[in-house]
């Protein structure tokens, strides 16, 4: 492991011996962290609560986790996490693999995201919510989960695959964004959108097919569904499956 | 004072000999810190400032201060201060007991808060606010203060007592909230909310009285008064003279 | 130079002797501090970054970056920046003299930024904005850049001089908003508004001239152009050329 001098880490953690550690982080000991990845500066790992369920925070291979950024016990990510600055997730948060968090973004815990799920900044996940694989969040997006607050009741939002949310929307308890669909900037999503269609407004209503928007780049091609022409930081395998997947036009 | 030997803690700091202060935090001279207090890692608390009254930071005994959070002097918190990570809390802040505020808050000073208050995530709190007693504020909430920025006025908000304001909700400069409203999620709350009345939308509009919400959680009861249902965390002696001033049904 | 202890200050950074840099503070080697400036605690700057174009981050004269912020390298700031606490800012961020970014403000970087302008707290710069001077940004404003997410076209918002966007609004990809214009609270502003126009709502529509707007201090003068009335904080030089420039009443 190569820390350093300033970082303060448990002889109980399990670091693999190419990790990196930043000054002044501190890496608690129920911690598992996996080869190549790297911690930046000022963090603090595995935070211990009694919320979670005892498992350790397990940070899967060649992940990065920027500076400023606070994790807790009991959640587990898979290889090629990378975050933002300042992000802050809970307990029984489980995640896949290439999962990107955003700066500031703030995740509540007891919740599942897939694979390749990107959350850009200042992205609130609520507890209960289920994001699924290929997702995008874009910020100042918060999936809520109280129908009446305060309450005991939590009715998670779930966001399916290849979904969209634009900047500043809020996602109500209990709502589902259907796979491909698009939610528009500035929404309150209250009721469910269906697959492959366009939300937008407060309160939200559908607004067609989302591929009747065209890309603005000259070509004039439907915008969605986004995995037939935005491919950036996705393995190739990925992006193979995704091609095949498409109807031939 | 059991501090961690990175902590940096000043001997003018009147600070209980049980409070326990993380690694890599800085306590300044002009801070007062209650019995059975845990200051977390990477905190900064009794930050000096010309636009204070010369007052110490005052936390009440028993309270939680989470990681990478900063206090600046001449503010006061009751016992049972509990905060989430990140806060910030400028000058002239006079809380009262169990006030609890969440990781990313924001609160710039140069108000008044109650007892038993609660703000979730990422709550922006505005010079010359005033939040009474039992409120609650959800994520991404904003309380404004001028009516037409930048200017010298300064409008503060007022959240009457057992007030719920939801999620991505802004508050116009000036406007009163009433005892026991509930203000929907994504409203932009441009006049009064009279007490114990609905509002929702932008700009908000009345939708009828608070107790027309039914629990989701089986029981069809009244959602509010909250006060009737929800006690996790308050005081027996709180609870007990809420349920008295309750209607009998 | 005067660092605390803690602090790591790489020796190729070109930091003038008088800078003050604070506990567990990281200064990396790509860094050019000018006179005067005072660096908070737990701070990080000049971050590497393969996305820059290999300049340093230079910090000019009599500047304050308030603690916990992170500053990439490729990044220039003129005299008299000010950072709240928490600031994040990104590489190929060019901006000018009496920039003040508020807690929490996020700079996604490839942006520029005019004279003098003013971010409050929770501020996010999206890529490819250009922001002239005097503007002012209030608390939970994001300027947005992709007009169809995710993809790789980005049509940054351009924000003109003297212009005001109130809290919680977005404004869409590609939109300018004009000169001296004002745009309200919790709005989407999702086409270009003229030059000293107010716009508000979601969409936001033109409500009118700016200076309809009565200012709420007893005189009943108009509130817009705000450079008739409001001048804290600004060289003296610039407040006579304001004044010299506004039409004789």
């Amino acid at each position: 492991m190569r820390a350093h001098p300033t970082a303060i880490v448990s002889p109980k953690a399990k670091i693999h011996p190419s990790v990196e550690i930043g000054p002044f982080s501190i890496i608690h000991g129920n911690v598992e962290i996996g080869e190549g990845t790297s911690v930046g500066s000022n963090c603090e790992l595995g935070v211990a609560t009694r919320l979670g369920d005892g498992s350790a925070l397990r940070i899967g291979q060649g992940s990065t986790i920027r500076s400023h950024s606070v994790f807790y016990e009991s959640s587990s990510f898979g290889d090629g996490l990378v975050t933002g600055h300042r992000v802050t997730v809970r307990e029984l948060t489980q995640a896949g693999r290439g999962f990107q968090i955003g700066t500031l973004s703030d995740i509540q815990g007891h919740c599942t995201v897939g694979d390749f799920v990107r959350l850009h900044s200042n992205v609130h996940i609520g507890q209960k919510s289920v994001v699924e694989d290929y997702v995008w969040i874009f910020p100042y997006v918060v999936l809520t989960n109280d129908p009446h607050p305060p309450s005991e009741v939590l009715l998670g939002a779930r966001i399916k695959s290849f979904a969209v949310i634009a900047t500043m929307t809020t996602v109500l308890p209990g709502v589902t964004v259907g796979e491909g669909a698009l939610v528009g900037a500035c929404s309150a999503v209250t009721k469910d959108v269906a697959d492959h269609r366009i939300a937008v407004g407060n309160p939200a209503v559908d607004r067609g097919d989302a591929n009747r928007v065209r890309l603005k780049d000259g070509t004039d091609r439907a915008a969605y569904p986004w995995k037939s022409h935005f491919h950036r930081g996705y393995p190739e395998a990925v992006v193979a499956e995704w091609m095949a997947s498409l109807p031939k036009s």
